[in-house]
C-alpha cells in the first residue's frame, strides 16, 4: 500500500480531480455514496480493525494559541488534527469513480471505524462547533481516509519561574489512540508533522519553536504509541520592565533623596524612606498576584527583595543619622542656656571652652554629614554593582534562551 | 437558474404569497410536505452535493455586539446568518403549490444537505436556543433553500494599543464551508452582504464601519472560499480622559504646590511630592489592570511615564532646595550662638562681620528661592510644551481615525 | 372558535374536571392517549401549520429577577411562559372524554407542531431542568393546547447612567415565533399579559413597573409579530449614599480642618489636604470599578469631581497661605538676630524701627489669617450652595422617576 | 394499598431478600425483567397516570452544603431525593419472584411514568453524573417504585443583613410535580422527611436547623402540592471579629494617642488622626466588598460608621486644640521680641507685665491641655458606653438566634 | 473463577497475545465481534446482573492533580479508573479466538451491563472527551471485562487551617456502585490499588502519601461497598515565608527605628509607627484574601496579630515618650524667656536656680531617653522570645507532619 503524505501529496490529488472531472463513463458520487452508505453497512463493522496494525499518520496545523496562563499552568490552542489511515472496507476503486475523493461531514464518523485518537494529557479538548461540527472526512478510492477536525485544546505547561520574567515556558500535547495499542494501531508523525498558519504571538509570549516526538508508552495492556508536540514559548518581558523594574528603579532613586536633605530634616527623610518602602512592597504585591505560589526564589523576587533591601538600608542610614543627631537638640538647648550663662558670667574670659564645645557640637552634625556624604557615594556604587551582577546573571540566561 | 437576492427579492416573494393565497386548485402544504418529507427521503441522500458546484449566497444581519475585551482580545456578537442555495432534490414546483414557500424548523436541517458553513476563526459560536433552536428554514418551489440561524459568536480582534486610548480595533469573523472546497461549494457574499439592525454602541467602543471581503484559501485538499466580515471599532475615550488624564493632570498640578511654600517647608514639600508620586503610580496601575501585557509602549504609558517624570523632577527640585538649605539650619544655630557671643564680646565693634554673615546666609535662602522661582515658571512651561507635543501627536492620529 | 383566557378561565375548566370525574360511560385517559399518541401519529405531520394563521396567546408569570448587572448591561429572570393555541389535529372531543384535559411532559413537544416561540433579543435562555425539564403541556378536548415552560432568561437592559445613582433601568425581552411570520402565526398578549408572583426586589434595584407591547417587525420573509415585555427598575441608592456620598462629605469636611490650624501649621495642613485628596480619588475608583466605561458624565462623576475640586481648592488655599508665610520664617530669623543686634546695639534708642518691623511681620501673618478666616466662611457656604444645586437637580429627576 | 416508609421499612425488605435468596421455584430476575421490559411495553403507556391520584412520598438525604453566597443570595447543596409511588402497570407479584426488588439504572426512567418532580425555585439543579448518572430505581413486586437521584441544587436564600455579621440566613428548596396537580399527584413528605448524613458546617456558616412544610399552591390549572424544605444557617462571626472588629478597635485606640502627645505636636497628631481615618475607611471597604449592595443599614455599618465617627471626633478635637494653639506661636514670637524689648528697656522694672503675659500665654496652652485631658477621659468613657450599647443590642439578637 | 490482577497479570496476557498471533485455525475478530454484537444481543439483557454477586475489582491510576483550592475546599484530579469484572454472557472462549482480547470504544458501554460505579462525594466528575470519549473496554475470552475511563474529578478536601501555612490537607474520593448494594456487586480494591504516574507537585502543595480504604455503608436498601482513596498533601510554605513572614519581620524591625531617633523627633517617629501599622494590616489582608472565612485562629493569624501587637506596643512607647516630652516644649519656652530675664536681672548672682531648673528639664528628656533605651533593648529581646515560642510550637507540628 502506498502512503500519501498529506500536505505534500494531497494538492496533487486535488489537481488530479480537476483533470478527471471531464472524464465520462465513470461512477458518479451518488452511486459511490450509495455503495459506501448502504451496501457497505451490511458487512461493515465499525468495531473491527481495518488491518492489523492500522498505520495512522498524524499531521497538525496550528491556527492560534489564545492564552497561556501562569496561574493554572496551561495553554489554550486552536489546532487542526489530520489523521490519515486506510480502511479497505471503504474502498470503492472498483466502481471506476469520477472523482478521486468524496467528502463527508461529522455524522459519518459514527458509522466507520476510527482510531479514537485522544489528547491524553489535555485538561480540556473539544471539537469546534461554529456552529456546525468542524469535522472533515474524505474517503479516497483505495479506502484511504483523511479525517480532519479543528479543536480547542487546553494542555499543561511546564513553567520554571526561577528566571521570571526572563523565563521560557514549554507546553505540550500528547496524542494517543485511547483504545488501541501499537499492535493494533501504529501512530506516526507525518513527514511534515506540524504546520503553523502564522507566527504565534501572545501579548506576553512568543512561540519561538516547536518539536514533535514519538515514543512508546507502556500500560497494562501493552505498548501504546504516543505522539507529543511541544511548543516553546519565550516571555516578552517588555511589560515587566515597564511595570516592574522601572518603578523599583524610581523608588530606589527616591530613597536616596534624603541623603541630600541634611541631618536635620528628619521628618522629611523619614517620610521619603517609609513611603519608598511602602511603594516597593505594593509594587511587589502587584506583580506577585498573577503568579502561582511557587516555593522557590524567582528572579523578580531577588530583584524586589534587593530593592527592598536598599530602601531598608537607606532607612537604616536615616536611623544612624537620627541617632547621631538625637543629642544635637539637647546639648544645643543645654549649651544655649549654659553657654550663655557662661558667656555672661565669664564675659571677659577667653572663649576656648565655648569654642571647644562648639567644636564638639559641630562634630555631631559633621559626623552625620559625613555619614550622609558617605551614603551619597556608596549607595549608587553598590547599587550599580548589584545591577551589573543581577543583569549579568539573568540576562545571560535570557540571551542563551534567545539563541535557542 | 435565476438567483434571488435575499433582502431585495424576498419581500416580493412574500407579496406573491399573499396574492396567491386565494388561488384554488393548488397542492396544499400537506401534500407538499408529505412529498418532501416522505417521498423524497427514499431517493434523497443528504451527503450528496445538490449540484457541482453549489452556489451559496451569504448575508448577515448584525443584531448586537455585546462585548469587546482587550484582555482576551476578542468580541462577542449576536448575528443572523442567511444562506441561500438551490437543491433540485427538494423541488416541488411540479406539484402546483398554493404557497410559494414552506417553513421548517431546525430538525429539518439534519435531513437535508447543508453546506456546513462554519466560522473558522471563532473562539466560540453557537446557535441561540432561546429556548428553542433559532433556526429558520424555507424551501421554495424551485428547490431554493433559505437557511437562517441566529448565533452568538466570539471572534478574534486585532488590537494595536500603541495609541491607546485613542486607538481603533478591528474584529473579524471568517465563514468557510468546513467540508467542501470551492470546486464543490462556491461561496459568495450577497449583493447586500450585511445589514445592521441598529447602530452598534458599546460603553467604550463605537462601531464606525464594517467591510466584507472574500478570498480563496489554499489547503491541502484544494482552494476554499473564505468570506470575511470585519468590524471596525473606535474607542470612546471619554472614560479614560475622566479616569486617566484628569487625575494625572491634577496630580501634576499638586506637585507644583511645593514651589510656593518656600524653601523652609521641607516636610510639607516632601509630603506633597512623595504622595503625588504614589498617587501617580497608583493611577497607572489602575488603568493597566484591564489591558493585556503587551511589550510595546502605549500612548497611555508615555503619558503616565511623562507625568511620573514631571513629579519626579519636582521631587528632584525639592532635593536641590533641600541640599541648599541643609546648611542654613546649622550656620543659623552656629551664628545664633557664635554671633551672639561675638556680639556680646565685640559689643561696640562694627557689625560688618555679622552683616557679612547675614548676607551669606541670605544668599543660601535666596538661592533656594531663586530655584523655586525658576521652577514655578519652568515646570508649567515645559509641561505645556509636553502637552502640546503629546496631544498633537496622538490626537492627530485619533482624528485621522475619526475621518476614516 | 371560542378563546380561553388562561388565567381567568382555566380554574373554571379545572372545576369542571372535578364535577365530571364521577361521570361514567366516557372515554378514559388511556383511550384518548392511545388515540393521540398512536392513531394521530399516522396522519399528523408536526411540520404542518394547524390552521392559517394560528392564533397564539401568550401569558407570562414572573417568578424572580435574580440579577441585574450594570457591567454586562443585562438582567436575569426566571419566568414561566404560557402559550395557548388550537390544533384541530389533536382534537378528541368526539371520544366523549371523562377528563376535560390531559397533561403531557416535555417529550410530547417533539411530536406535535409548536409555534417555536423564541426570545430573539435574549443573550441566553434555557428551559429550567431541575432536574427534569420544566415543560407542562395540556391538551383540551377541542384541540386547544396550553404549553407552559419555566425558563431562565438573560436579556438586555438599557442603562442611562447620566443620573447614576439616582437612575432607572429598563430591561426587555422580546418574543417572536422564529419560524412563522404573522401570515402563519398571529401572536397576541393574553388579556392578563403578565402576572408577578411577588414584588421583585433586588439588593440595589426595585422593579416598579412593567409593560407589555406588541408590534410588527419587518423581515425579508414578511412581517413578524413581536411581543415585548419591558421591566422598569429603580435603583435603590441607599448603599451609594452610605458608601459613596457620606465618605466624600466626611473627606470634604476634613479638608476644612486646616483652616483652623493657623498659618504656621503648614506640615499638618499639607498632610490633611494631601490625604483628603488621596482618599477622594480612592473612593472614586472604588465606585467606578463596578460601572461600565461609559463616555458621558454621570451624576456621581459630577459629585466626586466636585468633591475633588473642593479639596483641591483647600489645597490651593494652603498654597496661598504657604506662599504668604514663606517669608515669615526668614524675616523672623533675620529680625531675630538683627533686631537683637539692633537692640543690643541701640539699647537706649527708640524701638520705632523694631515696632515698624513687627507691624510688617504681623501683617504677613494677619494676611494669612485673613485668608484662613475667609476660607473658613467661604468654603462651607459655597459647598452648601453646590449641594443645594446638585441635589436639587438630581433629586428632582429621581423624584420624577419615583412618581412614574 | 399499604405504604412503605422508606427509611423505616426498606431495611426490613432488604432482610427479606436475604432470607428468600435460597428459595427455589421462583421466577428469577431474567424472567421478571423480560416481563417488565418487553411484555409490559406493549400495553404500558408512560404518559398515563398509574392511578388517580398517585400518592407520592418524598424523602431527602442531605449530603453536603458546598457554598452559601451573600452576593448571589443562594446556596448550593448536594442531596439525594427519594420518591416512592406505586405503578400497578409494573407489578410482577404474580410471577412469584425470587427477589423482592429489582434495580434499574437511569435509562429505565425514560420508559416508565414518572411524577416529574422538580425544584421549582431552584436557580440550577442537575442530577450528578460522576461519571455515570446518579439515578437509582427499584421496582417491588407490588409495583411500588423507589426512585432515588443525587442532585446538585442551587436554591435561593433569604438574607436579612441588618444584624450582619450576627445574622441568620434561611435557604429553601421547593419540590413540585411540574406536570400534575394534586388531583393527579398527591405529594406528601415521608414520616422521616429529611436525613442529614452529617453536621453541615461551612467555613462561615453552621446549619443549626431545618424544617419541612407542605402547602397547596394555586395555579391556573388547579392546586399543586408544594413540598418545601428550609435550612436555617447561623453565621459564624469569628472571622468577622478578627478581620472586622479587632482592626477597628485598634484603629480607634490609636486615634487616642494624640491626646497624650501635647498640644504642640500638631504634625504628629494630624498624621495619626488622618491615617486612622484612612485605615478605617479602608477596612470598611474590605468588608463591604463581599456583601450585596443592600439599601438598609447593617450592624457592621453602624459599627464602622460609629468607629469613623469616633476617629472623626478625635480629629475634631485636634482641630480645636490646633485652633487654640494657633495663636500660641504668634504671641510667642511677638512676646519673644516684645518682652525682650520690654525686658531690655525696663531692665530694672518689675516683671509683672511679663509675668502677666506669661500667664496669658500659659492659659492658651493650658486650655489646650485641658481639652486634651478632657478628651483623654471622655473618649474612652463614651466609647465604652457605645460598645455596651452596641454589643448589648446586637449580641442579644445573636443570642436569641442561638437559642432557637 | 480465576481473578486477574490487572496491573500484574495483564502484561502477561498481552505477551500471550503476541505469541498466539501466528496461530492459525482460530476464530478471527470478525467472527467474535459478530457473535458478541449480534448473536448475544438477542439473549443479552443489560439490566440483568451477570452473577450474584458480581465481584468488581478497582484500580486507579493517578495522572495529575491540577488544583487544590482552599476557598472552595476541593481538589481537581485527572485519573484513570479501571474496573474489572466477569460477565459470562459475553464469553467467547468456545469460539477458539485468535486474540486473547478484543477492544471496544465507549459506545459498547451502553450495550452491556455495567456496575455503574460513581464517585458519590465528588462535586463534579466527567469522563474526558479529548475530543473522543476516553473509555477503553476490553473483553477477554472468558467473559472478563476490563473497563478503563479517564476522568476529571473534583472532590472534597478536609482543611485544618489552624496551623496554616504549616498545615496539611487531605482530599478524598469515594467510589460506590450507585445501583447495586453489596449483595449484588461486591467492590474490592485491586492488590495494587493505586498507581501514580509521577510525583504530584502543585505550586504550593506536595502530595506526600495516599491511602485506599474500603468500608460498608448502610443505606435504606442495604449495605453498599465504599472504596475510598485519600490523598495527603503538605503545603509548601516557601511562598508564605517570602510573602508573609519576611515582610512582617521587616515591618517589625522598622517599627524599632523610632527608638533611635531621640524623644524630640515625634513627627518622624509617629510617621514610622503609623505606617508600620498600616503596612502590617495591609499585608494581613493580602494573605487572608485567598483563605476561607474560618472562625478559628490560624497560625498566620497568631503571627500577624503578634506582629501588629509589637508595632502597636512601639506606638504606645511613642505615646509614653510623647507624653513625657509634652511638657518639655513649654517649660523650655518658659525658661527661655524667664531664665534670660533671670540671667539679665541677676547677672552676677549664682546660677543655682537656673541649674536646678536645667536639671529638672534634663530629667524630662532623660526620662524619655531612658524609656527609649529600655525599648531599644526590650523589644528585640521579647520579640526573639516570641519568635522562639512561635516557631517552636508551629514548626514542631510542621516537622511532625513532615515525618509522617
Amino acid at each position: 500500500m502506498q502512503w500519501l503524505f498529506l500536505s505534500s501529496l494531497l494538492p496533487f490529488i486535488h489537481s488530479l480531480n480537476e483533470i478527471d472531472e471531464d472524464y465520462r463513463g465513470c461512477a458518479n458520487d451518488t452511486e459511490i455514496m450509495d455503495h459506501i452508505l448502504h451496501e457497505t453497512k451490511l458487512t461493515y463493522n465499525r468495531h473491527r480493525l481495518p488491518s492489523i496494525p492500522v498505520e495512522l499518520r498524524i499531521e497538525m496545523w496550528v491556527q492560534e494559541v489564545t492564552s497561556l496562563s501562569e496561574l493554572t499552568q496551561d495553554f489554550e490552542i486552536d489546532l487542526y488534527v489530520n489523521e490519515y489511515w486506510t480502511d479497505p472496507g471503504l474502498e470503492y476503486r472498483n466502481l471506476n469513480p469520477c472523482q478521486l475523493n468524496i467528502s463527508f461531514d461529522s455524522t459519518m464518523l459514527q458509522d466507520i471505524w476510527t482510531p479514537n485518537t485522544c489528547f491524553i494529557n489535555s485538561k480540556k479538548a473539544q471539537i469546534h462547533s461554529s456552529p456546525f461540527t468542524n469535522v472533515f472526512l474524505m474517503v479516497f478510492p483505495n479506502g484511504s481516509i483523511w479525517s480532519n477536525w479543528r479543536i480547542k485544546g487546553t494542555g499543561p505547561c511546564k513553567l520554571d519561574l526561577s528566571k521570571f520574567p526572563m523565563d521560557n515556558v514549554n507546553c505540550s500535547l500528547t496524542l494517543e489512540s485511547y483504545n488501541y495499542n501499537r499492535m493494533e494501531v501504529l501512530m506516526v508523525w507525518n513527514d511534515v508533522a506540524l504546520i503553523q498558519f502564522k507566527d504565534i504571538e501572545l501579548p506576553d509570549f512568543t512561540m519561538y519553536n516547536y518539536s514533535t516526538t514519538s515514543n512508546k508508552q507502556y500500560y497494562a495492556a501493552g505498548y501504546w504509541d504516543e505522539l507529543t508536540v511541544t511548543f516553546y514559548f519565550r516571555r516578552r518581558y517588555g511589560w515587566y520592565l515597564l511595570q516592574g523594574f522601572i518603578p523599583t528603579y524610581m523608588t530606589t532613586f527616591i530613597s536616596w533623596i534624603p541623603f541630600y536633605l541634611g541631618p536635620r530634616a528628619i521628618p522629611a527623610r523619614t517620610m521619603i524612606g517609609v513611603n519608598a518602602l511602602l511603594a516597593m512592597t505594593f509594587q511587589f504585591g502587584n506583580i506577585m498576584r498573577n503568579l502561582p505560589r511557587v516555593s522557590y526564589i524567582k528572579a523578580i523576587d531577588v530583584w524586589v527583595l534587593g530593592g527592598i533591601g536598599f530602601v531598608f538600608a537607606s532607612l537604616a542610614e536615616l536611623a544612624v543619622v537620627g541617632f547621631l543627631m538625637k543629642d544635637e537638640g539637647r546639648p544645643s538647648t543645654l549649651s544655649h542656656s549654659s553657654t550663655r550663662k557662661w558667656n555672661l558670667k565669664k564675659m571677659s574670659s577667653n572663649s576656648r571652652t565655648s569654642n571647644h564645645h562648639c567644636e564638639n557640637k559641630l562634630t555631631v552634625v559633621q559626623k552625620s554629614e559625613r555619614v550622609d556624604q558617605c551614603a551619597r557615594f556608596m549607595f549608587p556604587v553598590i547599587y550599580s554593582l548589584y545591577n551589573f551582577l543581577y543583569w549579568g546573571v539573568y540576562m545571560r540566561s535570557a540571551l542563551e534562551n534567545a539563541q535557542m
